[in-house]
């Protein structure tokens, strides 16, 4: 058995004084980005917050639970059709994914990268949760992060080192 | 840099000699699922496919892909509304995620439970595959498992112990 996996829990309680690094979170991103997704169409994007005031900003969307109040990082995983679409047109071809197929696919795919971003992140002894309220706030977040059309909020992971006691996940 | 995530990729080739066994699949499913789910709802089931007349049977759903046509196991991901919804109304609740909200949430936490599978198998060496067929050929896939009403398949992963030249990933 492996303790990263059969005794995981989400951690809703961050750390005040101790920050997520720049180099550790890209490295993390990097990593995670490997995760397979389908036909290599790469139809995500992640909007990393990790200033205070825009935690802020966005926590109401949230409802303002414990795990974005405390958060260092909020990392929203995005469904994005506005890059894959302008490739394709770049390349001549017309986008077919606006349809409930695409919306189908990017989901699954966003949440494959998040998991394997979450794995990783508990790897390194960090705490992530995910927020429920990303697909049923959606268009709030989506303002707050002034995303583009094609680009829909669909996971938030909140990120930061655990000030929960850990040893519970033992008992 | 973890050389099971930043290097991995998905393997289309199985051993056809060596099996995976019951106690292995089994172990690493029992991991898995302590994935991350929303609300603790456990919107999913997953079917184990492991019958080599039965996996033929599922290839033509999945376009008869070199994935399916070798893999010792073949694990079906579905959102499973059935099960919910019957535990809802034995607690006298009327169940509400029959909707694109529920169908979003159910996709998003049948993924992160399969990519935490993956991720799991991986590290054992077990080679995995994603068939992108699934939704798309939902229906058919359905018929051939019998599924009750309200269990959708969402993912299909192949499973088995790699055939291919893994070297090939530290280029």
């Amino acid at each position: 058995m492996n303790p990263y996996f059969s005794t995981r829990r989400s951690i809703r309680a961050y750390d005040p004084d101790r920050p997520v690094s720049d180099e550790l979170l890209s490295d993390l991103l990097g990593q995670a980005i490997q995760a397979p997704n389908t036909g290599n169409m790469q139809i995500y994007s992640v909007i990393v917050t990790r200033e205070p005031e825009r935690l802020a900003a966005i926590a109401p969307a949230h409802f303002s639970q414990p795990a974005i109040r405390s958060a260092k990082v909020a990392l929203t995983f995005c469904l994005d059709l506005n890059r894959f679409d302008r490739w394709c047109r770049l390349g001549g071809a017309e986008p077919g994914l606006g349809n409930l197929q695409g919306f189908t696919w990017g989901v699954i795919d966003t949440a494959i990268f998040a998991q394997q971003f979450c794995t990783l992140a508990e790897m390194e002894g960090l705490g992530t949760c995910y927020l429920g309220t990303t697909t049923y706030n959606a268009e709030a977040i989506a303002e707050q992060l002034k995303l583009p059309q094609g680009v829909i909020p669909v996971i938030t992971v909140t990120v930061g080192w655990p000030a929960e006691n850990l040893s519970l996940i033992h008992i």
